[in-house]
């Protein structure tokens, strides 16, 4: 059993890091370790973070942008962050986001924060088993978030 | 008690590291350290030294961007560049930028860049107490310069 | 012999990585190693862990991205991130993506999965046996998952 | 007395480095060190190279970028790499651009470039004196090329 | 006399890398060394392995982009890439780039092509000189590829 990570922020409008503790603990003996920061920019080193000083294996990596051209290129600016920490670590920082323009209700936004969460928290539980834990499901159009858009005949 | 870094600029039309400093002055026993620099490009490895050089725990990056779209892209520069610095040296930078495109007037302009700065220097103080501090307002849809969004129900 | 990285996603919507073994198997005695993460955002991470971990000498970093925008800027992150990868081991990591914007059916978007990692796959055979082994074909226009353009006379 | 580096371009259409060098002569007993390569892409390992082979302590980037869309491009790209270099020697490096599409007539864009590099090579001889050098011009809307626009009241 | 790397491609329509030889051969004693890749994002990498690994003193890194934006992004990757690389190693990698929206003919695409690996050979070549190899002509408004802007009087 091993520490998974879950950096999340005071940004976003909803909970998603109890939505990833929860999953963790209800589908594995694994511990969930938070970590809570202001916005997404700061996930980058929150993650490495909880890998380097708490020992993490993985971190999922949950924020939520706002619908804004300047949102966007913040969250661009995050997920690079986020892909350098994982190259200084060699460990594995998944990133959940979710953009405000995916939806147009409140209501859907949440469920897409709720839905993509989930998903991802099960994917790292997976990915601590070995590099081939996911290879069954390679190509087959696996979405988180949405419904799975499934393999090209 | 820590040093608090402020790394602010020359570029800015407000003082921001000042009111960064007497927020942290009024808020906590913590020493605010401040490094002034020409522009928001400058402020990386300013922010990197104070950690480094300075003994800075946190460090606060203040700056204002002109609402033209090169200067948006020099703001894009900056961040990437906090961020860089903080997964080189495991600490956060806090990068609290204000961007002209965000009001239309100088009045908003002063007001946005003195809240944001207020509030994230608060976030500074809270985030020197631990991983979680901040966790009992996750998700909670705070902003920093605009009234809160509040989370979704 | 050597071990050959194939690193592929869930997301993509066809199984290029067993293409890539398959490719590998049948043009070399080479090792395909196999390693399936979620996303292409996963990827950058995962081919320098087949370099650093499973010894690989070359990686086939396989991933499909969606038509939006923000799937485009999503592809852009990865690639640099493959980059970073490949400067920090001094090892090749062939990025072999394909946009759905490339084409308009399900069909060719499937064939040009199929082409462009099989002609990268042995790209990465053929560059396995040193710096000047493509250079009888330098500045010929050759391309993968459409016909090559040829050298301008 | 210490080294300051300037590094030029055989691109830009006017000769920045002699301003720079003048400035600094004129106005400190510090050292000048030139060093020119072809476009800007090639300042941040001449820059690097200035810190640490020349020993210098900071260092001046002197740049002029054309006015398409793929010069915008190329800036920015050397405008990362300059900071990157900066995170790397923990030294500044002034990146002083000019954009052709700053101004309309030839005569406007040579003044620009000769403000911005004079007042960036006497920025360069204050931050020399110490972190706080600058902070009394903090949040005074200073600008290079152009007239300062001043604090916000 | 020492050893200069030539990363080029197969995806590039004309040769470039054969005309990079030629000119160093014909203009001094240094040893070309060639290395060629699939695409230009395969450069920065051999870049860094022709200098790690062959002991090159200065690289030459040739490529052509296709005309689409998606091309142009890949060009912004490998530029990005061929800057890393040279802060990683302290020595220049010229990047010589040919876009296929420069021009709207092939024969002047060849040329293009043709007249700027040539220019920066010759730099190369100057370059290894020293620091200062250069500095007559800095600000001139040189060009490759196209014919020089000239200075602004």
């Amino acid at each position: 059993m091993v520490n998974i990570g879950i950096a999340d922020t005071t940004f976003a409008r909803y909970d998603m890091g109890k939505i990833a503790e929860k999953t963790i603990s209800e589908n594995s003996d694994h511990k969930p370790v938070r970590y809570t920061v202001p916005g997404f920019k700061d996930l980058p080193v929150a993650a490495k973070k909880l890998i380097e000083e708490e020992g993490c294996e993985i971190v999922l990596a949950l924020g939520m942008a706002g619908g804004a051209d300047i949102d966007t290129q913040c969250a661009h600016e995050a997920s690079l962050g986020l892909i350098q920490a994982q190259l200084m670590t060699n460990k594995h920082i998944l990133g959940v986001f979710v953009h405000e323009f995916e939806t147009k209700t409140e209501k859907e936004l949440k469920e897409i924060m709720i839905d993509r969460t989930r998903k991802h928290a099960l994917n790292a539980i997976e990915m601590l088993k070995g590099k081939t834990a996911l290879t069954d499901k390679a190509g087959r159009g696996l979405r988180q978030g949405f419904p799975d858009e499934g393999a090209i005949k």
